[in-house]
């Protein structure tokens, strides 16, 4: 779960589930608290029914996921036996847009970096000491720019090395799901959409790396002027990367071309905060496919097989330790303000989520049966 | 006055004068309160002495010098008779080094602004968003990167057309003056010192203008990671401007230029904070005269004519309104941590100061005679 700050910007406290309008409002509503939620209450049905489960359910819940995992994965590691099974349901992930339920086959990566410049000891004004020394929110801003190019395009050398081309089927599927760039725009607020020359917008963010900026912190940022040379200056930056990406790689290319891009006239120190590996999955696997009926039954429509642009890194572990594929079934909505104030969960989808989870259950039970 | 931010940064509370090592820390016990009261010591020097002031004496105590003097203008233009005067001393400048009593014939102007980036209506999560919309963060550092060259020259496009140059003899007075490069990096704590290339660390910082970044704020800034798009970035940025630029008109400059830098993906907004237009007095001014005659009674030697980098937008009020000469005449040294945490002044130039003060009113009241 992400922090709630800024928590002026919230019109229900963060930490009371609040619902208005068939949605439900707080931090971890959508992303993940209501998600884990919706199988517990299929579940519940379950045991209502009939008193007992289809299949040997094992549930592992996770609060790490959005600080990097640290713990999961040697756990995982620790407890093989004890978590042995024949696939992974994670519901960590969104509808392609609200009406069309989708099963999700391929997350993008994380790797994620601060980057820290000091110039000077102290700070100092600017107007005694200005034009002696580089500013180190000048140099920043220098060295940022320099990350990406006007076509969007990251200039990291050997940032694409690895990048897994997309193929032609994926784009004619992409491109014949329901989309409108207008309506995405006017809902982000954005005056145009932007991104990598030569994709269109869903490629850009469920199949292509990126590169941005998190935050940036420097010099005096209150109300009013102060007339300061900063004496330091900070930023956030972190890559989306896409199979067959690496982010520990990708750490020694950002560190290797810091040192190319940085002037001497600064101290600049770069710091890996954490990393998680790009995923696919095969669409004919069996428990994909059984995921996909029990979705049509709880939704009353088949889903459509998409590409998520977000993170889940433990999928790469279940897959590497476990041997065991990973089907991701979310209810989620793109418009949920997920990691934003105001983050909701459409109960509509919610409740169709737990139906579906409930079939889920069942379809998985009959595969290799 | 400036804030006293970052708090935690000094080592005794900035509003409780604190004596160490022949040093008074304090906020402003250099910029400008210390400054003031030498004069009040002086006056009562006289008093004591004679019971009476060798000139007609007025003062004029601003308090809002450090967010643009926005009432004193007006103030004056409105008591051209009660401020009637022969001179203006002014006592809000440093001495060229420990030791060097010096008469400051130059200052540098200011024009300070605020820079709003909006890229969506809300903070988006980069995973799920990422690659879709610029980044106000990202694009901020581009518009910045191109406000200056690799050789620190400002690329603003008409900012250097009204800068006076440098004349020959200034160039060979500069040089003359006790100046270790090595020892002013060392005390600024920089791995190198940087400028405008063609041009050395004195003229850098007294006699060329400069760009500089005052802060800069977007997205998450707190410890650790958050994988946020952020919604807007904000940078302060100012110049110091020398004769003959004026901060209105560096004001345009900077507008048309980000308007010719800045993409059309995100919202931009300029805001005039505040500005102050460069001086140059003339050496052979009789007052600036008395004043070096003064200086040499209170300090035991000649001062040195220096230039400064900071800006007292008044002292070219007081020459356009009143038609009054101003004499700048200041006891701060380059290390006393104006506008920064642990602001000092040297009680040793204090007491110099306030002898050199004394015998200034006499000096001036001998002008003309």
């Amino acid at each position: 779960m992400q922090p709630a700050d800024p928590l002026d910007l919230w019109q229900s406290p963060p930490f009371e589930a609040t619902v208005r309008d068939g949605e439900l409002f707080a931090r971890g509503a959508s992303d993940d608290k209501g998600q884990v939620f919706m199988h517990f209450k299929a579940l519940e049905a379950h045991l209502r029914q009939s008193g007992r489960l289809p299949v040997n359910f094992k549930m592992v819940l996770e609060g790490e996921e959005e600080v990097g995992s640290k713990n999961l994965d040697a756990f995982i590691r620790a407890n093989k036996a004890l978590l042995a099974a024949d696939v992974v349901v994670i519901s960590d992930t969104e509808m392609f847009d609200r009406g069309v339920p989708s099963l999700c086959y391929g997350l993008r990566g994380l790797a994620y970096f601060q980057i820290d410049l000091r110039g000077t000891s102290t700070d100092l004004h600017s107007g005694t000491f200005g034009g002696a020394v580089a500013n180190p929110a000048f140099v920043l801003a220098q060295i940022l720019a320099q990350m990406k190019d006007r076509g969007g395009r990251v200039k990291i050398p050997g940032f694409y090395d690895a990048v897994r081309p997309l193929s032609d089927e994926e784009r004619r599927e992409f491109k014949r799901l329901p989309f409108s760039e207008t309506r995405y725009r006017k809902e982000l607020g954005a005056p145009r959409l932007f991104g990598e020359s030569g994709y269109t917008t869903i490629e850009r963010t469920t199949a292509r790396p990126t590169f941005e900026v998190n935050g940036l912190l420097s010099g005096f940022t209150g109300e009013g002027s102060k007339t300061v040379l900063p004496a330091v200056a900070m930023a956030k930056v972190s890559m989306r990367l896409v199979p067959d990406q690496d982010p520990d790689k990708v750490g020694d290319l950002l560190e290797a071309y810091l040192k190319k891009v940085a002037p001497r006239t600064v101290e600049v120190k770069l710091t890996r905060m954490h990393g998680g590996k790009p995923w696919m999955a095969s669409l004919d696997n069996p428990f994909v496919q059984a995921a996909g009926r029990a979705i049509e039954r709880g939704f009353g429509k088949a889903p459509v097989f998409t590409r998520e642009g977000g993170s889940i890194p433990v999928v790469a572990t279940f897959q590497q330790e476990l041997g065991v594929p990973s089907v991701l079934f979310g209810v989620g909505l793109p418009d949920d303000r997920i990691h934003a104030p105001n983050e909701k969960l459409d109960l509509g989808n919610f409740f169709n989520g737990v139906v579906a989870s409930a079939y889920l259950y069942d379809e998985v039970a009959q595969v290799g049966k």
